[in-house]
């Protein structure tokens, strides 16, 4: 059996990899922010009175716009941080290498076209399906490989 | 005093338990996106009129049975991922394994009664909030040997 | 090239002011949960028929307080987690010490003040949104450090 060191290791593609794309899909995440800002400034749409203050409007809880952003970024906390901390798991397990790094490329490439048909150009059924499922999938995957070899 | 490599190691009792329940409660925490989905389709209740449009509704954000599920998901974020990176913490102040490996079955456990009784099987208090608190005090604890370690 | 086994090190000052920062961080979070309860309470404001039934009130998803503690801990699931996450890998990157423990402690003060002027004591902006700013300023810096070294 490998040793975890040379596992968690610069020397690692497969490591260095998960680095990578977990780091770019965390990054992706935290920009939801500032796109919500934005929906809220363009829509005048304000959660909080000291917010919605600065425009002298009401507080407001249901502009569309606003909302799709907001549940583009919970599903990305639904399934992102999930697939991060999975990924470093399924990293010990010692997996192949050309597969590892190919999984985590589909899963981020998913979650960020998962966030472009949600949240910036709506785009029909079933692209945001397929997209979600996607990284569902590859994280359920490690996520097996991890309890196989941990259990 | 104990190395990290020698804590962050298959040859430790304590860190593959830690991965192994982990997994487990991450894995619980993402079938809570297919319970939703279940839901939304048993109730019609759809929040994206792209989505509502397949059943000719409207979006609807109040259906109780799902914004149920919801509340759940959201408490295991709040929850679950607090408990796995704390958990990692702990690991490193190479704590009696019996202690650590019971204290993560049972948080573990204390969560997948949550989640039955709260999204799946509705029981009345106090099951909820003893659920609950029993990770939520495993988490704290743990967080204090943490701090009171890397002080 | 420094192995990542001596950066994951408790000789490592970085790696200590990590957990220690990070821990912090995490238990500040988990503290919203008994705050919205608080909140529920003062307010009789419950989201579940089996809890408002204790009060006998119907269940109530608008209380402006409630809420409010319950925006201000959705902010920091969507920051604090990230911040976490991307240090590790920050920390792994090798970064000059004064620096890194230094960003660590601005961003973890930054989000306790967060928490304050949002959910405490409610401050007038730009309070809030200076003390979102900066946290999110530090993990973009420390995650385009890890980009740029692990690409």
């Amino acid at each position: 059996m490998v040793a975890f060191t040379e596992l968690i290791s610069y020397e690692n593609d497969v490591f260095r990899a998960f680095v990578f794309w977990s780091t770019v899909l965390i990054v992706k995440t935290m920009f939801m922010s500032p796109l919500t800002g934005l929906q809220r400034f363009k829509n005048k749409s304000f959660a909080n009175p000291e917010d919605s203050a600065m425009y002298k409007t009401k507080p407001k809880f249901d502009d569309p716009n606003v909302e799709r952003v907001r549940r583009a970024h919970r599903n990305d906390l639904e399934n992102i941080f999930p697939f991060v901390l999975i990924a470093f798991f399924y990293v010990l397990t010692n997996p192949q290498a050309w597969l590892a790094i190919n999984l985590f490329r589909v899963a981020a490439i998913a979650r960020i076209v998962h966030t472009v048909v949600y949240a910036v150009v709506v785009v029909p059924q079933p692209a945001r399906a397929l997209a979600f499922f996607v990284c569902l999938a590859v994280t359920l995957y490690m996520a097996f490989q991890t309890i196989v070899f941990f259990l």
